[in-house]
């Protein structure tokens, strides 16, 4: 585990408690020693811990903040550069770019735990974080199966179950269902704050709901907004031309149904997807065609919920 | 009480608790019928109800959905052309301005509890719907005070707090911290939606709260939105304007900082706000710059707690 973070942190503690060999670095001295003083193998020896990894064949996972991640990979590159390897950021296109650059050499599969909280570090960690969560492991044409299954079976030992799709499908829908909602919620606290202490005894549950994540670190929210740049920008167009058309009907006809009723479909239909009842599948990852199987399942929003060997089973709506 | 749909019922339910005596009007059959099934003294005719709070001098409140108020004010006019008035609806500028037009003679002071849930109707009405609540009483230069009074002893009573601001206060801020956000929700759910099933398996926390409100009844968000049309178009283009300059500056340098980082401060001084230790103030309603004060009250974020004949009580942060 290199980063032991909220993300990181959890995971170490997690996955040792399913029973798994585990050790960590960390270039934060904090981080590090409060991992070590809890009774984990971890050190600030980023280097060692790679060299350790590349010598048992060991899963190595990038538990660092995007911005750092370049950095850890030229580590990589230089002490486990044929690793099996995996991360936990939220972008998977540019990561998977930085390794192909930095780390040509190794078994990869991006992964992005959808989960979180307000906190973050060691201290903050906590091995229950992944229960139930949704967790992202990418399908490239290139993608070796056999890493996309370590990944995969990593992120079902820890309790949370595997949707598999490419960088770019997690990318786009996560630029729609994770950033966006960031931005909007600067965007109506900064608009909100503007109406002066008299907005602050008026505002109810809407706002609040609206804003609560504007409460989020601002240096997490940049890194993750604006690491997603390229497929955050069409997405940022679509909700300006949404909002731009209300506003445009407002001020000809004062009529606000197309945005409203739009609006509303939109959440009852998200909400009966999610309630929809689930159908069992199975896949065989040693098949021709399991790449496109896997694929095909994350984009209808289905996903793997245990593995045995090549033999993976799942749930679609 | 004409109206017994939510908000007018639990007006009715809950002023009836305090021991005042309270009869109510509405043309719903279902609403009327199923109040007095619960032992209170309702009707479905509007115009009998009027006149018996003509001749009692009792406070009639407007409780009928926004689009409904003009044809309710015509019957007021007919039948209670002098009577003590105030409302519940959310905008209060268009009212007042409905008020003046069609009942001159009224002794009228708007209101708006800021509070509902997200059912209808007299059977999801209930007597602690206000407790705790923000109540806007709105303070204009022809409010007779003693309307105003009376107006804000009933919030007072069923256990809501007076904010005393004018309409046009009243109407700029709602649509900063409720009508902006139901508009953004609608907006997010629809950009999410076209993200498929898998936006449905991935959205987490930061999507839920930003959706949340776009459950909500379409015609009930129609209502509130375009009929504050005036005020909500400003705050509309101040929204657009922001998310506009974070699109273009992640379009040309790729960052984010100021949109993320002015949200965030922005939450903040909001929850500070809230936050903050209050200290108590006096009004006295009978002083000739009473209004001077309330108004001043309100803009500050302050609140009426309790009332006295002419002497107020409240406090402000």
């Amino acid at each position: 585990m290199i980063g032991l973070g909220l993300i990181g942190g959890s995971l170490l503690r997690s996955a040792a408690h399913t029973g798994r060999t585990v050790w960590g670095a960390s270039d934060s001295t904090k981080d590090a020693t409060a991992a070590a003083d809890d009774g984990f193998d971890t050190s600030t020896d980023v280097a060692a811990a790679l060299r350790r990894a590349a010598e048992a064949d060991a899963l190595v996972v990038l538990a660092v903040p995007l911005p750092a991640v370049e950095a850890v990979l030229s580590l990589v590159g230089d002490h486990a550069p044929r690793c099996l390897l995996t991360d936990v950021t939220s972008v998977k296109g540019p990561v998977g770019e930085a390794v192909r650059r930095r780390v040509p050499g190794a078994r990869f599969a991006g992964g992005h735990p959808m989960t979180g909280t307000a906190h973050s570090g060691w201290a903050a960690s906590s091995p229950t974080l992944f229960t139930g969560a949704a967790w992202v492991v990418c399908v490239e044409e290139d993608t070796e199966l056999a890493a996309w299954r370590e990944a995969a079976a990593l992120a079902l030992g820890v309790g949370a179950h595997v949707v598999p799709v490419t960088a770019a499908a997690h990318d786009e829908v996560v630029a729609r269902v994770s950033h966006l909602p960031h931005l909007l919620a600067a965007v109506l606290a900064s608009v909100g704050a503007h109406g002066g202490p008299l907005a602050a005894a008026l505002a109810a549950g809407s706002f609040a709901d609206g804003t609560r994540v504007a409460g989020t670190r601002p240096d997490l929210v940049r890194a993750m907004t604006e690491g997603n740049r390229a497929a955050l920008l069409p997405v940022l167009d679509e909700a300006l031309g949404k909002l731009g058309a209300a506003r445009g009907s407002l001020a000809s006809t004062g009529g606000l149904a197309a945005t409203i009723e739009a609006g509303h479909k939109a959440a009852r239909s998200l909400d009966e997807h999610r309630h929809a009842p689930h159908t069992a599948v199975r896949i065989d990852l040693g098949a021709p065609d399991a790449r496109d199987g896997l694929t095909a399942l994350g984009e209808r929003g289905g996903r793997i919920t245990a593995i045995d060997g090549d033999a993976l089973t799942g749930e679609v709506a």
